[in-house]
This record gives structure tokens, sequence and C-alpha cells, in this order.
């Protein structure tokens, strides 16, 4: 079966990488690394991908594993980013878990091919960007347990257990970018809205 | 980073499969596109971690396409046959869809190498197996969306959407095969209560 052609890739994805030909290579990269697998993927795919030779690759990334770290670490400082700044949007522990996870659940059904990238090949990072990674997931999880923490401290969540709650709602986030598709007809901040209500119910949420 | 031994292969896995030597090529597929990814692993790779030659491998399967269409298309049954029996057990609504989530939820955690395989290298499907594959998901989403409308019927559930309540559900129990590891200190069986707990919560079940 085809790879379908799921491409997510509005023009402002890492508008900020500069050289534009190290941009371009994360693009191939990713574009690459999505649709062969990372293990299949070569320096060659990525330096056609990008219009360059493999000479002017190595310019930029030493390896393809070093543009795999690149994307890996950028996507995940982006979801870090995206947690922190809902939480931190004021309002009650309520309002606070409703911005979360409509903006996580819409990042991940928007950059479905990034994020399935992000997530699916954690394994294959070299050892020091595994360690970046995995730090900045430690605190991605401990922004959304926090958030939860604070609801049932001050009385507007009531959940059996703190961490496998925050384990449940980053699960319904993430499982998105598997099976959310351009073809997909709800809107990325439609399925949000509806994630976050059905996430306030699941956290016994008295508003909700 | 090398890939964890995580392997959750314990020896039942396949038991049915004859002769002997097809059992064996498969647990080496699995291995193989667990570790390296469908697109990197070759006939060889499979052929020499069943111990066989790579000759061997074609009298059992014409490729590695149908070493993998056969690894979905079981994965897929057992799936559907799963859900299927949890929610013909009796009791109401509630107790069948608390079912349904602990077995669903146990089995991604138990044979989360299995259930990665089957979740993540959908794409790679020859034609006629994605085919098979696709009406096997379908009968399995209209099982859980139909425990669910069952119980907005019958008075217990209440949700505002029946489809988008049933692809929560289904992504809970999918994404725990991404991140349940053999070091994971809850068992597959508890951890599947507890999210029965959160998704009869997700659904507004009075009883919960």
């Amino acid at each position: 079966m085809p790879v379908e052609s799921s491409v997510d890739l509005s023009s402002d994805l890492w508008r900020q990488v500069q050289p534009e030909a190290a941009r371009r290579l994360m693009l191939a990269a990713l574009d690459s690394f999505a649709s062969r697998g990372y293990h299949a993927t070569t320096t060659r795919h990525i330096a056609t991908g990008a219009g360059m030779s493999p000479a002017a690759l190595y310019v930029h990334f030493p390896s393809k594993a070093a543009l795999l770290s690149e994307i890996s670490r950028t996507g995940h400082e982006l979801t870090l980013a995206l947690v922190e700044r809902a939480v931190s949007q004021g309002g009650d522990p309520v309002a606070r878990m409703r911005a979360l996870v409509e903006e996580f659940v819409a990042w991940h059904a928007e950059r479905h091919t990034v994020a399935r990238v992000v997530q699916y090949e954690l394994d294959a990072l070299p050892e020091e960007a595994h360690r970046v990674v995995a730090d900045l997931r430690r605190r991605t999880e401990q922004v959304v347990r926090d958030a939860i923490a604070d609801g049932v401290e001050e009385g507007s969540f009531d959940v059996p257990d703190v961490r496998t709650a925050a384990l449940a709602v980053l699960s319904l986030g993430i499982d998105v970018a598997r099976w959310y598709t351009v073809r997909t007809p709800k809107s990325p901040r439609t399925l949000g809205r509806e994630y976050a209500d059905l996430v306030l119910r699941m956290l016994g949420a008295k508003a909700a």
C-alpha cells in the first residue's frame, strides 16, 4: 500500500531554522523518516529530497542521526512550550486543563507527521539526544501531573491516581498523531475541544 | 541508543501456527520489525533470526510483506475477538465496557511488541492485506461504538458524540503499546482496571 500523502508540512515549520538549506534538509528528513521509516532512510534520500548533494548535507548535519535528533528535540521543545503556555494563561484548574488538552490534541492532529516521527523513533536517537529528549518528556509529563494535582487540591478534580490520569491525558493527545490524516473531516481545533470535554469528565471535573 | 530488550514474546504467541518453522519465522520477523523497523528489515535478517536459510524462509512465506501481513492480520483478529468476547459476557453496559477496556488495555500492555508492529506498520501492508485489516479495524471500532451506544440508549452513559468517544477509548488502549515496557512497574491487568475506571468516568457512567 503506498504511503498516503498526508503532508502536514505547512510552510511555517521550523521557520526559525537558519540557513534555509538546513531547514530544507530537516523537512526532507522528516518526509523520508515518516514514509520509509528512520532505519531505511539514507542520507542520500534526504539530500535528494532537499535537492542537494550528499556532500552538501554534511555541511549542515554530520549524520542522519543528527537530523533525527534535531527534529526530535525541537518537536519535544515545542510540545513542552505549548503545555506550559496553556497552563500559565490563568483561570481555574478546569480552564487550564481545558486549554492544555485543546492545544495538545490540536497540535498532534495538525502536525501528525512530525509528531509521529517524534513519538515513534525514540529508540533510534543517539545517547546524548535521548537524554535531552527524555528530560523534555519528563518535564512535559510533570506539567500535566501538576495541572491535575492542582485541580485535586483545589477540589475541582477527583482522580484515584494522578500519575495514571496524567498518562491517560497524554496518551489521548499523542495517539491522535497515529490516526489523524489530512482527510479526517474534523478539524484539529474541534477535535481538541471534544477531547478536552472527555478529559474533564475523566478527571471528575465538577464544572464539566 | 540501542533498542531496549522489551521482549514480550511469551512462548504461547502464535501457538496455533503450523509448522513450527513458520511460527519461528513470524517471531523472528516480529522481532526485527520491532527493533529495525519494517523497511530496514531484510528476509535475511528474518531467516537468520529464526536460525534458517533465506531459501528455507521462502518455503513458508513468499516475502517479508507476507510475514507482515500475517502478523498484522492475526493481531487484528485477536483484538477483534477480544473485544467481541468482552461485550458478549453479559452484564449491563457498564460491566461490558469495563470488561472491554480491561481486556483491550491489558492486551496492548502485555503484547506491546506485537501491538506496535500491528498499529504502526499499516502503511507498509500490501493492498490485499490492507483491505482485510481495514475491515477488521472497522469491525473492532463498531463493537466499541455499539457498546457505547447501548449504554447511552439504556441511560447508563451520557456522551456528546459516540464516534469521538469510541475513538478516545480505542486510543487510550492502543497508545499503551507505545509506552509500556517490561520494566513498567504496573501490571497489564492493574493498568487495565485503572483505565477502565477512567473510561467509565469519561463516558459519564452513572455507576462509576
